[in-house]
């Protein structure tokens, strides 16, 4: 006999096992992040009332972690854009992103988020959110000045740009400094505070869903002051939880790729609370390998001119892609190190302003002497630069096809940063997989079948981006938001049960 | 309002809406591949009444298709490893597993698996399955011989061999030519026909799960001639309805990386019914990302004296591992192309012998000739081939590690096949992801928490197996097997409902 399990996200409590509903309302949304905060908003103006439930003390989650750049784009160009001088297409955005995704791409939802891409960009103003119609020009993996616009992905690299005419897509907050995600949390929070329909319940947690007798999600349990509340919503349950990227044993479980990171980037919520619920009814959770992980290998810019070599002494990647596909790249070959080779000049920069922590394993007056240093076979190091040299005064990289503009010959002195996951440097990582959802935000089982009542957005569904090796800064934070708006309006939507 | 869905098996249907029982039995077991049938002779010797419901016309599943090797070995040895004078020990075994499923091996089921395997051994030579003692030496995908013993994995290559102490554990069936599997189901079948316990029902589908109110797994609704029958099991039910090779949808969502392959292996029923199933009643399916992707390019063994190079014209694998480690890592690099280099010696006996089907992409009188016809850089094959030809001198790869036995100087004229995935080679694959079990074949749901009454064996199941990359011939005739068996003396010691 297995014993009786206390409440937990894996097993949803039947209906008529309440005794009592404690609470009621239209729409019950897990989790105030971008999702859920966007989700309430949309619902409330659509006329529900709604109540928001996070486990922390106060609202953000991972969204005020992040930068929140948002990315954006498509038809015409947002205004950004287009002040900057460029001129998107949507067919160019969905190409990228098609190309980002991969072979598990949802080419439904991402052509909804591309073609209502500018659409998004005007509510994100309406509710407050300051853009300036200035472009930075620097590589960066975030923008330390108040631009509005840069480029955050591989949208000029190999082999994206060859398909997908390059744009710049990464909308950056008008604040100085990393400060994005907490402005943006700031004016998200302030616009749910001053809408009456919704309540918000700090250091709540939501604990299980509640079905009838037919399946449909019509409630959830939470804990409040240790107690269990039984909460009744009428219009459905929109599951905003984050995604599991604090959870080892899901981890392990379902995404061992990641385990080659060393940084979890995420809010201690992030435990798979919200995926396990929507598992529990029925919901499919798909993509679930897969996740960011990276090699923040820039600032500075100028390592994009260095080059990645693995224990072979070979290079393997275009260095001028966004450092979460080499890392991505970097975690998938059979090779005991991985080594970024820069000129010393570059390495004093590097040393300067970088935070990807790499240590020096080698240096030499010579090619000969670091390939020495770093145990590689005689002459592979010394082959790989010649080509590379010369190719760089060619202005053409025949091996990598890194772009032209970084091709530069290295001349040593040389330096080589270890940058093998595991080996000291910072190697970030969250996790891309989720519950299947419609554009709608509808959650479905793995017939795609919708589980009535249930909802999902941010990374406890699995959105447009699907992949490391083809994410760009802005992905996530992008689909969050814009993920949390369809769920919000299409449970307001809903005929009340 | 969603409409009411038709019998799935992601929708189980409740007990108190089945109105009537039409059959009982205690364990009903779906699927009559080698799990399927293990387990219902485990159960029935255990003194269970057994139902079988079978899709097809006859017994076999995958397992009949198959070469039904099956990995076996650990303390001491089997008799046929012993007879043969290896020595053999759980300790190699276990390591040797570990490292092939990687981050996500279950290490408590792989330590089962082989401390179990001299047991297992004799339960299948009980059973009357013949294995003649004697080696196999020629290096082979399958056995065409009548030998007992040969190597079928990774088990002498890098990195392997540096770690797990190498010895081979694929025991093939005493039959020439490669009749391994039909011979295994045809002992199988006769075994469970001589049980009178075990009924077998052909032509017979599994649709959904019956569920009780507590969630336990009472039964199963299946369709015969047209009608749905309900069927009672008062032991449980064992899915063993093989992986979902042959479904497009749960392929895309799930395991992308297979949609580098050209033939699914398996055989019509591989639809993840059985799977869907285990989710739909709130079982946890892992590691759904992963499949077995091979680049089959031995036979001839002589193949393994060539080398690989992607479209940079660099090697990045040793080429002695098994050919699901090669597939496995051709389809993770960024390469347009990549290539088999042998001699035109070597190119004979693959024209006589191979069934890689892949094309010849060129040829060359000299090593820059064939750069040429490639579209190489210049040089860069010339490089390749110089390093490794002097290390065939030295009799040590010093850049990716293949074993000294295979390396020869490959000397002009050389031959160039195109081995790219989708460029005609022959790429078979199949899925090994599945339902988490514990060893004893029950369910979990995502924390680990049993499913009452529910059982899962085979590629049903997620087994000790869980990478094309870790992968050796043996290791999924011998996981099913074994799960099957244990799946089916755990549900014939469960307390009947």
């Amino acid at each position: 006999m297995s014993e009786q399990p206390k409440t937990s996200p894996s097993r949803a409590r039947k209906a008529r096992d309440v005794s009592q509903w404690h609470r009621e309302t239209d729409i019950a949304i897990v989790g105030f992040g971008g999702a859920g905060g966007c989700a309430a908003i949309e619902a409330a103006d659509a006329g529900s009332s709604v109540s928001i439930f996070e486990l922390a003390s106060a609202s953000g989650g991972s969204t005020a972690m992040s930068s929140a750049e948002i990315y954006m784009g498509g038809s015409g160009g947002t205004r950004v854009q287009q002040a900057c001088g460029f001129e998107d297409s949507t067919e160019a955005m969905v190409t990228y992103m098609m190309m980002s995704a991969g072979p598990q791409a949802d080419e439904e939802k991402i052509r909804n988020y591309c073609e209502n891409s500018d659409e998004h960009f005007q509510w994100l103003v309406d509710i407050g959110v300051p853009f300036k119609d200035s472009f930075h020009q620097e590589r960066a993996i975030m923008c330390l000045t108040d631009d509005g616009l840069l480029y955050t992905g591989s949208e000029k690299a190999y082999p994206f740009a060859q398909q997908a005419k390059p744009c710049p897509r990464g909308h950056n907050l008008q604040v100085e400094g990393d400060n994005g995600g907490p402005l943006f949390m700031k004016i998200v929070t302030e616009n749910v505070a001053k809408r009456e329909a919704i309540t918000v319940q700090y250091e709540t947690r939501a604990l299980t869903l509640i079905v009838d007798d037919e399946d449909r999600v019509v409630g959830l349990v939470i804990r409040q002051n240790q107690q269990e509340i039984n909460v009744r919503a009428h219009q459905g349950v929109i599951l905003c939880a984050g995604g599991f990227v604090m959870n080892d044993d899901m981890l392990r479980k379902y995404a061992p790729m990641l385990s080659a990171g060393t940084e979890p980037i995420g809010n201690p919520g992030d435990t798979g609370s919200g995926i396990l619920m929507g598992l529990s009814v029925g919901g499919a959770a798909i993509n679930m390998h897969e996740g960011f992980i990276s090699l923040p290998y820039y600032p500075p810019a100028n390592m994009t001119k260095g080059i990645v070599i693995d224990d072979k002494g070979q290079r393997f990647i275009n260095e001028d892609v966004y450092h979460g596909r080499l890392g991505a790249f970097a975690v998938r070959q059979q090779s005991e190190r991985i080594y970024f080779i820069v000129t010393v000049e570059q390495y004093g920069d590097y040393e300067r302003v970088s935070y990807l922590g790499a240590q020096v394993a080698g240096t030499g007056e010579t090619v000969a002497e670091l390939e020495q240093e770093l145990g590689l076979r005689q002459g592979t190091l010394q082959q790989t630069l010649a080509v590379y040299n010369e190719d760089c005064v060619n202005g053409e990289d025949t091996i990598c096809h890194k772009a032209a503009e970084w091709l530069e010959p290295l001349q040593p002195p040389l330096v080589a940063l270890d940058i093998t996951p595991g080996r000291g440097a910072f190697v970030p990582y969250f996790t891309l997989g989720g519950l299947d959802t419609l554009p709608t935000g509808e959650v479905v089982n793995p017939n795609r079948q919708v589980i009535p009542g249930l909802y999902a957005a941010g990374r406890t569904a699995c959105g447009v981006v699907r992949r490391a090796e083809g994410y760009s800064s802005g992905m996530s934070v992008g689909d969050a938001t814009f993920s949390g708006r369809m769920a919000g309006k299409s449970a307001a939507a809903a005929q009340p049960h």
